[in-house]
């Protein structure tokens, strides 16, 4: 892509549209990407900023000059802006925030004021509203003088006389109904207002349980601070469902794929370094029956096959615990049930595979009392690994840490160290 | 939540709207949620069922009669009940669409035609399209005729006198301008309509990219045969989101948290069993140097170390490039410089835990050339695991295998089974 020279480039890029230059700008390595991007005209890279993700914003920011920066806001609606604000330096912010027009720099810093993951940090405040005790005709006279309203307008949010959120009134009412009708007649009270420091999950699952296409964000006193838009809610609910996925590998959602090898190591060396401490733990374990692999060399070759068992059936179970709670499905009612399904889907896994991996290891060794060790350490672990698997996510959930983040890593050292003490410690007893 | 009786469920459900009663069903475990399901009334079902997920609705479908189901109809939309009907058995599909009537049966058997992860399987017939050369005022005669508008309705959908898609007009435009502008004087042909037998997932992409509240399914006539809406898409980019989270598991994401166990335990025993497969052949590979093993001990101690921290760096790799691949930022172009990255990457890693793991395993059993093998096998599988994280994913998606699904054991292949040999090779060489 980043071969050609720049005016192929510049015509390539006039046939895309922003979110697809971005998507571009994430997938090129990061040398390149300074390249393309001067090859981007100044007035449409603020608005491809907004659709890159953090750190690659974050990334080209840092070539930018202030006054580029402030250049690029111009073309920019709030929120927008405010995206761009979280991604600067205090200083850099402080001279965008100069740049701006009063009005612009009010919206701004009212967002910029509510952190990043709440309602408020994800809002605009490019909204209409009316007041509930006017006539439709009104309303059309305003939004004619108006001349074009704000994207994704479904509906007009209504406030009473002291600028308090009553409603919303759907555009189309303003069609279908007769030009005498007040507001207030139409007004639909049931679409709730989102208070500014809503968590940003939490507003997602508003907007889906609801399917709504925007909603008003209100302050403490219930008036009108801003509007946020079904475009907004769809990055936080991909970046919710992502978190699961690149947090069980110690990642961030917002990882550039493109970082810098140096950096990207320095952050992923941690995990490793947690991972190692784990199979310490687990080296000590067996370490602790040295003397019997010493003797029975078939121990060493086939306790990685338990714990490896464990592990998978360990994960499968938190995977699906992992999940139902981020979506809310799991509560303290009925985590016990579903501690009790999981952990006789153990049963039955640890039974069908005790007895073919236990008729396996007798035809491989021709030892019946290595079988039936391997058969029940199997057993024992699969059941282990069913119930751990589910309770380490709820613990978890209950202690405030993030199941996704910590869960995989408490369950290995579960399976691990579990499988080879039950596996190296009954072949101690039974075969020494 | 179900313990209580039935008039106190019934109570509680008519607080909350229908994604709310789903969600609480699929939380709820298969027998209770039979009860559940009673206790809501009939003309609420249909809904609710759109909002739950495939094996819940399904399970919840067996326990009711035809003629039922075909009760559930007539509430429902001509999308929802296209869902309802992908759940059912083919006679009793048959039997709903008979009970519907001429118009609705049409719309249904279309959707039905096209596969259920397309556009075409996804779209509602509930749209609303006018001609391209007639005035603002006669479709706002029309539009007042109807009374009311489809939920999401931001754009009219403009036909010419052929019935091919021309483009959208947006619903704010009928307010703002005057009544004799022509209807192509303001439509706009710049958002796409889609071909039905688009990938689901493609039209998510499209509607990302355009910010789309909704856009119109067209045939390879370009006319219009229906309309995707935003959350529809908001489901189709959850579930992708999910998937791989999911897969990695070997598990569907449509997976009811509350199946029978034994069902549960079926399909978790064929990942298992891939699983066993994989472990077998690192044992296959420890078997080889049991003769070392039983002279050092502390070879069997260690070797899990190697293959743990192996497996967690080819893990973190693998789980970038998927979610990359997903998204569709990877390509044949820049897959190179993501390899040498990644490799990189595992370079850096492999120095750092080489050194440190080396040092504790010199302090652990006071022996320098244990201590120099196990800092050379680790820094090989590092290095080994970034290659195969990056690599694995990359050629399954080429030979068009889900990256998700496959590449977790493939990779654990590779770097037990190699850690395993390196470590337990080299010792070989040097030690004996």
């Amino acid at each position: 892509v980043a071969k050609g020279d720049l005016e192929q480039i510049s015509a390539l890029f006039s046939h895309l549209v922003p979110e697809e230059i971005a998507e571009l700008l994430e997938a090129t390595p990061s040398k390149d990407r300074q390249v393309l991007w001067q090859a981007i005209p100044t007035d449409q890279q603020g608005e491809i900023l907004t659709h890159t993700n953090e750190e690659v914003r974050a990334n080209l920011l840092t070539t930018m000059e202030s006054h580029e920066i402030a250049g690029l806001a111009e073309e920019l609606e709030t929120d927008d802006i405010v995206d761009i604000a979280q991604s600067l330096k205090p200083e850099e912010q402080e001279a965008l925030l100069s740049s701006l027009d009063e009005q612009e720099r009010t919206a701004v810093e009212t967002a910029l004021s509510f952190p990043e993951d709440t309602a408020g940090g994800l809002m605009s405040t490019d909204f209409i509203s009316v007041r509930a005790d006017i006539a439709l005709d009104v309303v059309l006279r305003y939004l004619r003088q108006l001349g074009s309203l704000p994207a994704s307008t479904t509906t007009l949010f209504v406030r009473d006389r002291d600028d308090h959120y009553v409603g919303t009134l759907k555009i189309t009412d303003l069609l279908v109904h007769d030009g005498e009708t007040l507001v207030e007649e139409l007004v639909n009270t049931h679409i709730p207002a989102v208070r500014a420091y809503l968590p940003a999950k939490t507003v997602a699952h508003l907007f889906e349980k609801n399917d709504l296409i925007s909603a008003p964000v209100v302050n403490d006193n219930n008036q009108i601070l801003g509007r946020i838009t079904i475009d907004d809610v769809v990055d936080i609910i991909r970046e919710e469902a992502e978190h699961a996925q690149m947090a069980s590998a110690g990642l961030d959602e917002d990882e550039d794929i493109f970082a810098p090898a140096r950096r990207a190591a320095k952050r992923r060396t941690f995990w490793l370094g947690i991972n190692l401490l784990t199979a310490i733990f687990a080296s000590i374990v067996i370490g602790l029956f040295d003397a019997s692999i010493e003797k029975v060399v078939a121990l060493a070759v086939l306790m990685p096959i338990i714990a490896s068992m464990g592990g998978i059936a360990g994960t499968q179970t938190a995977t699906i615990v992992i999940r139902a709670l981020a979506t809310g499905k799991l509560a303290k009612s009925n985590s016990r049930s579903l501690l009790i399904k999981e952990t006789t889907v153990g049963l039955f896994n640890g039974l069908i595979w005790a007895i073919l991996t236990g008729t396996a290891v007798l035809l491989w060794f021709q030892d019946a009392a290595l079988s039936a060790i391997f058969a029940t350490a199997m057993l024992i672990n699969l059941i282990a690994a069913a119930f751990a698997g589910a309770m380490i996510p709820l613990v978890l959930q209950r202690l405030k840490i993030d199941p996704a983040l910590a869960s995989g890593l408490m369950l290995t050292t579960v399976t691990d160290s579990l499988g080879f003490f039950v596996f190296l410690g009954l072949a101690t007893i039974v075969l020494l």
